[in-house]
């Protein structure tokens, strides 16, 4: 075979390989017709759940949608998204509970006010029309340690507007928050820095 | 046992369990000493893997670093964290592909040609130390295909500057890819709203 019989050999067999592709993805979207708010889990333990999150409000700010989020355990250390939605984004509701990692503190009591006085902002955006996009940030944590009611705050979920779209992250998450869950993806932690020395980075970790 | 003594059970028992979890994310931290920029591949089939992307380009210019964003793939459809940066983030060298999703061309030239023009923007900001952070959206797929060379790709980003990090989405990568990166994330498909119906949503899936 001549090198251009071996190209278009190449490019018979891509297109062929291509359009396969194209009519499932194609199938796929035909299929798909329900157009309704998304609730969306992003769990697991690697790394890129909350950032996930923030892609998803910028992309939501991109269409001029209205958009709220509450940051559970964030809030005592520096981070990198809060800076810019408080500077950036003075159209977005932002709350962070403010305790610091729930680790450091270690206090039942306090952490479960500080989880119920910051799930106060949730539910009121999980009730509020208004809102194209709610982001839940590490509230399964909230769950796992059970500083809020999983029922009250699964009803919430549920309960929520039509049009609204909901992503709560952190690891874990339990049955039954995956049961009302429309997407759920699993962040697998195949490899990461810190386990070979790397030190978290401004702009990429926090 | 009385309702203040479980109470108090379970706050000892929760105390241990958080000073535990502490005390190893504490020796983590302290063992990774290396300060550099990292290498992060976020691939796999699962939903959030260029949305968290875009969340560390909102992390990064929370510490106002300069970012650069190179889109393979996207462009001739809408999207939101598009429509985003270009509104809101001018700072941001944010360049789209432009040839829309590679299963619609099929045309094994032109897409190596647009590939490869793209790719110039990615090889200037990897060899551009004023860059803090540089996302290369949907390059594995560039490499899948054979659009682009994997040894010039993969050498241009281990030869990148020390304090630069970069983000590489897309499912697949290949070993060779694998094996420079500091930190994989490979984000597993649980479940999809597609797959039962729903139609993807603007500022949540685009």
């Amino acid at each position: 075979m001549s090198k251009s019989e071996q190209l278009s050999a190449r490019q018979k067999a891509h297109k062929a390989k291509m359009a396969k592709h194209k009519s499932k993805v194609d199938a796929s979207i035909a299929a798909a017709q329900t157009e309704r708010g998304i609730a969306l889990l992003m769990t697991g333990n690697g790394k890129g759940k909350t950032s996930s999150a923030m892609g998803m409000v910028i992309r939501a700010l991109g269409y001029e949608q209205k958009v709220g989020v509450v940051q559970f355990i964030k809030g005592a250390q520096d981070c990198g998204e809060g800076n810019f939605i408080r500077t950036h984004c003075p159209a977005v509701d932002f709350y962070q509970m403010g305790t610091g990692f729930t680790w450091n503190t270690q206090d039942i009591e306090s952490d479960t006010k500080a989880a119920e006085r910051t799930w106060e902002y949730a539910a009121r955006m999980l009730s509020d029309e208004q809102y194209n996009l709610v982001v839940l940030d590490e509230l399964t944590y909230m769950l796992g340690y059970q500083y809020l009611d999983k029922d009250k705050v699964i009803n919430a979920i549920e309960k929520r507007p039509t049009e609204q779209s909901v992503v709560v992250t952190g690891r874990g998450g339990g049955r039954k928050l995956r049961a009302v869950m429309d997407t759920i993806s699993d962040v697998k932690d195949i490899r990461h820095g810190y386990r070979h020395g790397l030190k978290a980075r401004k702009g990429v970790d926090y």
